[in-house]
């Protein structure tokens, strides 16, 4: 039962007045650098409650980072953030979590804060609107101030000074259109999220960049292009549907998407894969359950974690000031929504 | 291009040294406090960055809660920090997460920590491990040292001081029981999870209650208890069938737990709904397109989230002392995975 210890008791306990304790620990004006000295040591005898402005002052180390996801409703973070986890608590580092929300406003007012707040480092997943606006000056000025920042799944491309992890988003699209292409599929769309963000920017430059590479006919109709709020999935593949205009296969380009396209395809009486094969995009755990099992490209998330927060940590106590940029690889985990068209043609040339 | 402010800068407007100009700005002693308010003023001209520690002595008020999650890979906690989120933006409040991990230790740390960096107030989904190793104790003290703490999701039965956003557990287990006994079940199990958390214990007694109740046969043989790690799902499903014990229905306790038996099934060629009927936990979005859509028990997740965060924010502000408890109810959520035995029997009697 332990009694809460107040300003009152070590102001009995030193014989002074509440208001001296008070500006001493405060560090306010008003009261001698020895007095301040002797009010602390009784305060500490007590066990009086330390808070966080008497321990930065003393340390000015936090032992703390920012985090800021941009969707806290997207899974791709659990693991992110397991793996975040994992480095920090061995190291005795804690974060601070905000959700920025795709909202570049609210990145700003998180981002500062953070920083007042005493973050030894930031690991951001930075956002960027339709029309090019973006937090990135904020990030600049971090950068200059000589805040350690690491960014994490998405990056800003001209910007050389920032260190990042993230993966290889056009070739993760590449490797998806030969997947298909080998599977005999030629007619195939793509379905992208909000548009203007890094990662579905760069997913939609590696389908064009892919498309002529493997000399697949490309149509306009087959990208789905700003696919939210959750309605527009539907109404692009009724269109398509209504239009008779299907691609033979469609690539996801998040897990938001995929869950969408394989719930219209449901509504729509789409059968897949025999009337669509969908390729996936991260590799969540009832990918495995779904109706048909979901073959897809798997984001190593829980490593982008790891590397980000250990070269972070690495920043902030051994004094890493070159920028490295971490590039990983996705793969293709091989499950049952896409057909093999090869296998099709083969039976009617066997009969 | 911002230059970065350092103490160098304020020392040579101030007129002193580097040494002088750090101790009056971390409160050390060893300047006088004339001196030490001129260099205040000098380093807020210059636009020296605030560091947490300044901004908190001199407001008193972080505008930050702790949260802490129990385990940040659970996709319950999305929904539930979106609801958060939600309600303290919009205050002007943000939040510092932590992840406890299940783990008591852990717990503890961030707690701690949470409480020395001057968060206003707690929201916390305590751990209570199989030997009823818990933080009641920390949680008591704080309690006591006037420190608003809102526990959601799980909550100390015994513990009538603390403010609480739970569901009502057992009765979401009696529904459930009812709902299937409807359909023509008597033979339930229960698949839980770790033993000693608050929900999963409360589920059980829902169960046995439940089960008294409505006259339902209950058999040990057909409860799963402490199924950890995931590979004890299947485990256990796989020797009821060898035995060829299995009951006609068994009802999840997570959407974990809810996963795995849909995948153990399908690994041992069990059918959904026919050979086997699931009662899902949780009403993720992939519970429509599973196969077979899973019919499930939904809490309302979001909603745990905007009242226990509202609640906190009344206790911070307008010092609401007394403990509220609220209970929220589950719901089920009807979808393809529990079989209608009624319906068999009616046909064999038509024929």
């Amino acid at each position: 039962m332990t009694k809460k210890i107040t300003i009152k008791d070590i102001a009995e306990r030193a014989g002074v007045s509440v208001a001296t304790v008070s500006r001493a620990l405060s560090g306010k004006p008003g009261v001698s650098d020895q007095l301040r000295k002797e009010i602390q040591i009784k305060a500490e005898e007590l066990g009086y409650l330390k808070n966080s402005a008497a321990i930065s002052l003393k340390t000015s180390k936090s032992k703390t980072i920012g985090v800021i996801v941009s969707d806290i409703r997207n899974p791709f973070f659990l693991d992110f953030l397991t793996g975040v986890d994992n480095v920090l608590f061995s190291r005795g580092y804690k974060f601070l979590l905000s959700n920025s929300d795709e909202n570049v406003e609210k990145e700003k007012v998180y981002l500062n804060w953070m920083v007042e707040h005493g973050v030894e480092g930031i690991l951001a997943s930075p956002v960027s609107e339709k029309d090019g606006k973006s937090s990135v000056n904020l990030y600049r000025k971090f950068y200059k101030l000589g805040i350690p920042i690491v960014l994490y799944d998405r990056t800003f491309p001209k910007e050389t000074q920032f260190s990042s992890v993230t993966i290889d988003n056009k070739d993760s699209i590449i490797q998806a259109l030969i997947y298909l292409k080998n599977k005999g599929h030629e007619n195939i769309g793509i379905f992208l999220s909000k548009s203007g963000i890094y990662t579905i920017e760069e997913r939609l430059k590696g389908f064009i960049e892919g498309c002529k590479l493997l000399n697949l006919p490309f149509k306009e109709e087959w990208i789905g292009r700003d696919l939210y709020p959750e309605e527009m999935t539907y109404n692009k593949l009724k269109e398509l549907l209504d239009k008779k205009n299907l691609p033979t296969a469609i690539i996801a380009t998040n897990n938001k998407i995929t869950k969408l396209l394989v719930s219209a395809s449901r509504k729509l009486n789409i059968n897949i894969p025999k009337d669509l094969s969908i390729m996936g995009y991260d590799d969540l755990p009832e990918n495995e359950i779904i109706s048909p099992p979901i073959t897809c490209i798997k984001q190593p998330v829980f490593e982008i974690g790891r590397i980000a927060s250990t070269m972070l940590l690495g920043k902030i106590n051994d004094n890493f000031s070159e920028p490295t940029k971490v590039i990983l690889k996705a793969e293709i985990i091989e499950r049952k929504s896409i057909q093999d068209l090869n296998k099709k043609v083969s039976h009617f040339i066997k009969t």
